[in-house]
């Protein structure tokens, strides 16, 4: 196995079911007459970021991940969504960057440094594989879990299998 | 890198930062006169598990992913824990296990096949890298962040960066 194994499948099975959770949510505010912004700005508390947010982090760093392990240029998205579909659009166009990748591209990829921001101007530099299990991986999931939360909080009906993508 | 710099570093820094959320919600249960039982049994929702079942599951997504990935016994560790002091016992001796595994024996387990429960009496086989990457990470994460999720909705101060393990 490579180490593009251990990175791009990781990313792609959350965006992929994240796009899944977003059509149930949506599905879920028709059948009971709830205005859509209403779900997309729910948090689990007051100090926390809305789902929309979180959906969008999450896209960060699947393609921030990439682009910073395979030293490309990371790339920069406008946070404007502000509907169930610009969300989904969002979260496919991430899977086609995230998709463009090559194996070749990460190639030893795991030993070489990554230099990255962790806020306040300062920055960290770590190995890759250490980035990708101490900073992209917890972060991602992060966002993706707490989006799965915020909705399930709100009533939609999914479980862990949406979340996994296998149902 | 190796295989090992895969999988064990990711465990270890969430269950050390997972023990760092329960001391605080432990001390915010003091503060505020709040039964523990009362937090150790909240959900998101009331068809998801309470922060103790989360705590438990995580302990074992990292004990049992190392067990499968280096084709040692599987452990089995009853749920017994009723109290904060008994979850960081719980996630201390998970640390140790996650600990007594070596480099070696995570040599080539990336390429190696592992079988596991899926439930329903089923089981699924898959590389080491995709047990790792489709089933372990993102169930671990799961519980892990649903954890924090739960304490964060019920007003303990914490935040990303305590879920992170950096603060």
């Amino acid at each position: 196995m490579s180490f593009y194994d251990a990175v791009v499948p990781a990313y792609l099975q959350m965006l992929n079911s994240l796009t899944g959770l977003l059509t149930k949510a949506e599905a879920y505010c028709e059948a009971r007459k709830i205005e859509p912004a209403v779900l997309l700005g729910s948090r689990l508390y007051p100090d926390m970021l809305p789902l929309t947010k979180q959906v969008q982090l999450v896209c960060d760093h699947a393609s921030r991940g990439c682009a910073r392990l395979t030293h490309s240029e990371v790339p920069s998205t406008p946070d404007t969504e502000t509907t169930f579909a610009e969300l989904k659009q969002r979260l496919a166009k991430t899977v086609d960057y995230v998709k463009s990748f090559t194996p070749a591209q990460f190639e030893g990829a795991d030993a070489k440094d990554v230099t990255f921001p962790v806020g306040a101007g300062r920055t960290m530099t770590l190995k890759g594989q250490q980035f990708l299990s101490a900073f992209s991986f917890p972060n991602f999931y992060f966002h993706a879990v707490t989006a799965h939360g915020i909705l399930r909080h709100n009533g939609v009906e999914i479980g862990k299998r949406d979340f996994l993508g296998v149902s």
